[in-house]
Order: C-alpha cells, then sequence, then structure tokens
C-alpha cells in the first residue's frame, strides 16, 4: 500500500497567468479549487482505477495570496484509504519564477467514494492493484 | 443588518453545457467549486464594500451529481458578520431543465477577511453603508 | 402567467476579472453577450420546460463600459409569451465593487421558439405549468 | 475607400469542437456572438486604426443551429462610415467538414464608435491612412 | 489542384486581449500554438473532406514577441499534398491596432494523416472533389 | 548541474474532459501544445530563474490518439544547457483511467533564450544558483 501510495502521488505545475487572476491581481481563488479538484480526481483515480466521486472536501485554507510571476505546484497524495472512503491530501506550493523561494499556499483534504455502473457508492476494491506498476 | 443580509443575496444561474462536464458526463466539481467562489466573493464584496479574501472554506458537500439538460443556481447570503471575519453560506441548486423539479446539491460556509492598502487583515467596517440601498 | 414570469426571472452575478477584459482593459462585449444569451436561455426554458432556440436577437446597447472593479449583474425576464415566439428582455447592471452605486449598462430582447423532437419549430405549450411551482 | 474596405475584410475560421456546445449538441449561440464581436471589432480597428467602441448591435438572427462535424468561418466588413458611426456587417457561414457544402447561418450588423484618450466619443478620422496597405 | 489550394486558404484573426497574455504580458506562445493547430485542422479537413489526424508539426519558430494592442492573422495554406501526407505551412502575422504595419511572428509546417473509419492511417483520396466549389 | 536538472523536472497532469476533445472527440492536439508549452516555460523558469521565452519547438510528434477516460502527464526536463540556448525535453505520457497501462503519446524539444530587461536577448546565467535548492 505505501509503495502504491507513493507511486500515485500527482502533480500539476500551472504558470500564474493574467487569465488565472482575481480582481486583485492575485491568484483567484477559485481557480486554484479547480486545479485541486482535478488533481484529487488524478490521484484517487490513479489509486484506485475505479470510477470515483468527490462527496466532500474538508476545509480549504488559503494561506497567503499568489501573485504574478509565481508559478504553482498542487500535489495530491493518499492519506487515508479504507473499504467506504479514500482520503486525499491536497497541497499547493507557490514559488517566486526569479529565485529560489518557495511555501505551502493551501491545503486541504478531499473525500472521495466508488461508484459501480449504476452511479451507486460501492465499496472500494484494493485487491486489484497487487502487480508492479511504476509511472516513469 | 437583516435588511442589507437580504439585499446582498447574490445568485448565479448556469446552464450544464458540454464545457463543464467531467469524465464520467457529469458536472466537473471543481467547476461548481470555481462558481462558488466567484458568488461568495461577490456576496462579501457586496455586504462591506471592501477588499475581501477568502481565508477558508468549510466542510463542501457534493449531495449528488448534475447531469446535463440541467441548470444549477449557486446563491450566497451571509451568515454572520463580525469586525474580524464574515461569513458567507453557498448553496448550489440543480433544476431539471424539462420539468420544474429542483434539489439543493451543494453547500459550504467561505470565511472572508477585509484587507487594508497594504493587503494585510484589518477590522471590517460596517458603519458605513447605512444609507439606503436597493438593488432593483 | 404573471405568477411563473415573477419566479422564473434569472439573474447570474459576475466580476469582472482581468479574462473578461479587452484591449481596452474594459469588459469585452463578446464575453457579455456570451453571459446574455446563457440567461436568456436559462428564462426561456425555466418558463417553457421545452427545448427551446434563439432565433433572433433584437438591438443589444452597449450604454457604458465596463471597468474593472466592478461586479455585473445580467437578468433575465419574459416580456411576452405567444404560441409561436417567447420574448425575454435581457439587462445588464453594473456595480462599483467599493460603493453601492448601480447602473444599467446593456440591454436587449432575445427572441425564442421551441422545438421538437426532429429539431424543426413547433407551438410552444404553455398549459403544462399550472401547478405550484416555487424557486427557493 | 472602396479599396480598404475590401484590404480590412477579417476573417475568423472557427471549428466546431465540444466546448463551443450548448445542452442541445448544438453551438452554444453565446459562443458565436462571442466570435461576431471580436471579428467585428477586429474589423472596425483595422478600418480606421483608431480605439473603437461597440455601441449597438442590430437584429443578430439565428438562421440555422450548427452541428459539430461543422467548420464556420465569421466575416466581417465594413458597410458605412460616417463621421460618426462605423457600421460592420458580420456573417457567419457553416461548412460541413466531410462536403463542399456551405450556407449563411447567421447575420447582423455592428456599431462602432471612435474613443478619444478620455474614452469619450469623437469624430472618426478618415484621413490618416491614404497610403499604400496590404494584407499579406 | 492549384485552384483548391487556394480556395481552401484557412485565415483566423484575434485580438490580443488580456486572457491570451503570459507572465511577461506578451502573447503566450501555447495559446499561439493553440490557434495554428486550428487553422492546420482546418485546412487540411477543408482540402480533403476527410478525417485528418496531424502526426507531426516541423520546427515552430517564434520570430517576435506579441504586444497586448495587437491584432494577429494565423493563415494555414497547403503545401504539398501527397497519397500519404498532407503538409500544411502555416504563418502568424502581427498587426499594430493603431497603425498599417504588419509583419511575420511565428511560422511551422504540420503533417496530417487522414483516417479510415477504425481510426487507422489509410490512403488520402483527392479525386472526390472535382466539382467547382467556391468559399463566399 | 546534474542535480539542478533532476531537481527542476516539471510535471502536469491533466485529466481529458470533453472540453480537452476535437471534433473526433479525441484530445485536440492545440491543447496538449498549450500544454507541453506552459510546462517547458515552468521547467525553463526553475533551472534559470531569469526570463525566459520560447523561440523554437522542435518537431512535435503525435505518437497516439488520446481517448475520453484518459489521464495525462506532460513532463519537461532540461536536456542541455549552454549561455546562449537552453534546451527543454517534452514528453506526454497517456494512462488509462482504469487499467495501470501507460505510454508516451508526444514528443519535443523546445529552446529557450534568456531576455534581459528590455526584452532582449542575453547569455544565461548559470552561476547564481549553487546554493542547495530543494521542491518539496
Amino acid at each position: 500500500m505505501e509503495d502504491r501510495i507513493r507511486k500515485t502521488i500527482t502533480r500539476q505545475c500551472r504558470a500564474i497567468f493574467p487569465n488565472t487572476l482575481n480582481a486583485n491581481n492575485t491568484l483567484f481563488g477559485g481557480e486554484a479549487m479547480k486545479w485541486m479538484d482535478e488533481v484529487a480526481y488524478i490521484t484517487a483515480t490513479r489509486f484506485t482505477r475505479q470510477k470515483m466521486f468527490t462527496v466532500k472536501t474538508e476545509d480549504i485554507k488559503f494561506l497567503k495570496s499568489i501573485h504574478p510571476n509565481s508559478i504553482v505546484e498542487v500535489i495530491g497524495k493518499i492519506e487515508k484509504a479504507d473499504p467506504l472512503k479514500l482520503r486525499v491530501i491536497l497541497e499547493m506550493y507557490s514559488e517566486d519564477m526569479y529565485s529560489d523561494s518557495r511555501e505551502k499556499v493551501m491545503e486541504s483534504v478531499f473525500i472521495f467514494v466508488a461508484l459501480n455502473e449504476h452511479n451507486k457508492p460501492m465499496r472500494i476494491d484494493y485487491s486489484r492493484f497487487e502487480k508492479e506498476f511504476e509511472l516513469v
């Protein structure tokens, strides 16, 4: 399990371009939430290879506002996998484009369930992916 | 205060078009979160007429998946206004395009602070808007 | 009929973010027209709960240019409903983010027909929605 | 003048991809209106090389719905240039991707004024562009 | 053949609005590449009226950065048509909005194959379009 | 140098949603090129912490078409850094959402120069980043 958690860590780097800004000329929080949800969904899908549905996001904390001339990286990692729910930790880091500084700017936990072919929640089957697996 | 809360209720209706869908052909949750954040920000700004910043979203609950041939409405309303924080309730309702059915599909509370001209948090000033005000 | 017109008034509030601007740093008119058409379509669909198609927009008047640090609200309301055509009045209001000012900035009338299952125009059936209906 | 009208005809071809569709799986009219406004603005700017502002669109007629597997072309052409107003004819044609058929699907006239450095309407100066000019 | 090459030249004019810019406030190259690919695809499809797939882009040269207050035009034209591959030349020109200057800013060649109903490459059939054809 | 190349490898995972598709219901190549250019730009900026400009992309090869129900990952890595040019290798991998399969689907090399404060090309300075640096 530990091995699969490590191998399914998911990253999405983004450059802060003008089409991502709000009226204060900082990253629009709703855009960041959209990136988080895409990363969370990919992390959960890669881990289970089943049809996953977000049922809840826990507190999303906006630790800092993000300025133009930044690069951000959203990282998703499985926190806890039980038969009914899958918890994914989401973190967003921001780097200044023109220096090596880097700090955490957003964090949350998103919770997923698996859906069956009728789109009803079902138990998550973790026995299907014991084989060797490597994302190059 | 009650009067201003009522007058600053903010609505954003959206049609579920293909560019809003995820891989399961239901509304992409990240898109819905982006709509919620825009509505929350407008509600908070209208209520205070000050520069507002989202510091946290409480649990966002996805009660149902939303299908094509739906209309959704995101509604923001001030829940509690104190000098340090402003709480905005967000709800999303979904209607079937071709019948009068309507049900709640998402809900959350978003928390804002006011920023001063140096983008530092400051007390929210609620005394500035006692005059008559009506959004026609 | 009056009651249903009132209940199907449709609102879409939007914040003026950089991705909505034109080369003059004011709201791009084409973006505003897109919002109007989405609101018009929702208003017509809610009123009839039938498949609606825009056949014409009458004069769209741009009364003012809209600047950053604005909130706009597009409002759609049924103007006239006859068996062949449905007329929807569209208005857009702009508010300064940091004061209670508000004024009308765009207006038009969009005209819809109903389509049958072969996508051919058919008479609009207004008898199907006499029951109680309330958008909370 | 005739020569400059001919040289500033402006074309924007677009492929009908899923992100342009409405709930009926035909081209969303609001998207088409956005393309029209961009083409109208470019036509007016190319003709005058002055800061132009859309004050009105006359009737926009949607002659047909546009299906996937179509290519569309929006064409803007100056209709009439007088010192106070510039009229631009807009037409949209649709081609089936897999045959040589082509037909007109939208048409309108957009009306522009010129703005001075204070963003106030001013007379349009047509004397500035008598030199040779060719869009290769 | 020469006649059909001339008739299928494809143009897409775009205004440089803030949502097209990168962190340096010049046109984001990735956005320009996206426009090029849409134009290349339309040119290839118009020429063959068959299902086309981009297999390769040759060197894409960015000759200049593009500033706000510019209009660009992407132009696609068939370079060479043989039974296995179709080569499309792409050029992008930039004009200053407020003068008649115009210069080439990007160029490349995109290479397409035709796909059969199983999405496998097949010979391109150029015999099907001998009839009269005119894009008005 | 080897250490910094390893530490600045940049990843962008994306889910294939309907708004990324072309008329054949496969990933639109122009969208993929846009993702590649964003990743290339971030890789080059992270490596040099200087203002970088894409001057050329070498052949971009589309090895396979990408279907819905896929996850893709774009990966950028410095290939060669000399005082005048920086070469970034780009690869895109596709995974089936519901199995552990993974294969390369696109590849290219993008070439960057550094710009000075007047946006003119200048020598790239690689001596500035010898300190410890770790992207957590």
